[in-house]
């Protein structure tokens, strides 16, 4: 791994005093495999005292938009524990903070729907997911030049549906609300845009205009 | 405040067993007025079993895309504790659970860049922020018709830049990479979306052509 991504995914929650909080002290309040609960005495920029928990992730979130030559993506469904609800997403895992985010969205993708990309083009790069209280930061590709995989075996507590669409089907299941993880949303919405705006290569524009309902 | 409201901005996390999961026992491992911390030993529905924290949010998230005559918006510059760097953004910020989102929205808007607005519409409903860990939901509207507004003092720890500007240049900062939060960039590319798409109110339609940088 070169040095400047290591830097990139390393960085851990540091918050500078020359940002105008002034951090007294802190203290682990939780701690598992994935999240660290952080607690700081503070002092806000405007002089007022604050005691501020922090969510540390140990793990980058990692997004993958898979597109074939058809204009197909794949969702993938599952049951999220933590908001009570079944959920419709784009392929998406954790990615260790040493490890280039792009493998890890290699694995998910071979994860979550079996398969492997020929091409990837960087869609989000160190965007926080809910920066009122945690320091996740997610990055996102496009896929594209797709084959079969059967690399990696699934996640061992996940129970997954796969469901291959039009990627604008899937844009319009983010219009309508039907896809409700703010990850998944931004991602497709973002490639949605990018296409529209004539941003895309050329063999991913046909795509996206293949893949319009 | 209708019930149906009501339920919607109430519901709290409660994993159902018929989802799959089987839960143990749950414990409280952090508090404070704005994030609970509650851990459950479980079962996933693969069978193997599961010890989950979930950040249980206190209060929903609340943004607002507000849009002049002009195509001009508002971000909102502040330095994020949780993430250690400096974020521009679309005004954000928490709503009681037992509150209307809207009212929310007016408050913020208010409070963080001095607006009132005529018209709102529902741009996002029941968005979920970080779904691995948390049940944060979110609301956005697009707010036009604005004029100025002093009902709100600022929150007494939050040190706020204010940046005017034509909407479709936000729109572009998202494309860059210089909007970093999730939510913020979330509503810029519906909003964009839904112009592209033909899908907005005439008026803001408008807006939003004026607005293209």
């Amino acid at each position: 791994m070169s040095s400047k991504l290591s830097k990139l995914t390393k960085r851990p929650f540091n918050p500078s005093s020359d940002a105008g909080w002034r951090i007294n002290s802190s203290q682990t309040k939780y701690d598992t495999p994935w999240i660290r609960v952080a607690e700081y005495e503070a002092v806000a920029p405007t002089g007022v005292p604050a005691t501020y928990g922090v969510v540390v992730f140990k793990n980058l979130a990692v997004g993958v938009l898979p597109l074939d030559a058809d204009g197909m993506t794949y969702l993938v469904g599952q049951y999220r524990f933590s908001v009570g609800q079944y959920s419709w997403e784009l392929p998406e895992g954790g990615c260790p903070v040493d490890e280039d985010p792009i493998l890890s969205a290699k694995r998910e993708l071979s994860e979550e729907v079996q398969l492997k990309a020929n091409n990837w083009l960087p869609l989000f790069s160190n965007v926080h997911l809910s920066n009122s209280v945690s320091d996740e930061r997610a990055f996102a590709y496009i896929a594209w030049g797709l084959s079969k995989c059967n690399e990696h075996a699934a996640d061992d507590v996940e129970q997954l549906k796969i469901w291959k669409m039009p990627v604008g089907q899937a844009v319009q299941m983010v219009v309508n609300g039907e896809i409700s993880d703010a990850f998944s949303l931004a991602i497709l919405l973002k490639a949605d845009h990018l296409w529209r705006a004539g941003k895309l290569p050329v063999e991913v524009a046909k795509a996206f205009e293949a893949g319009q309902v």
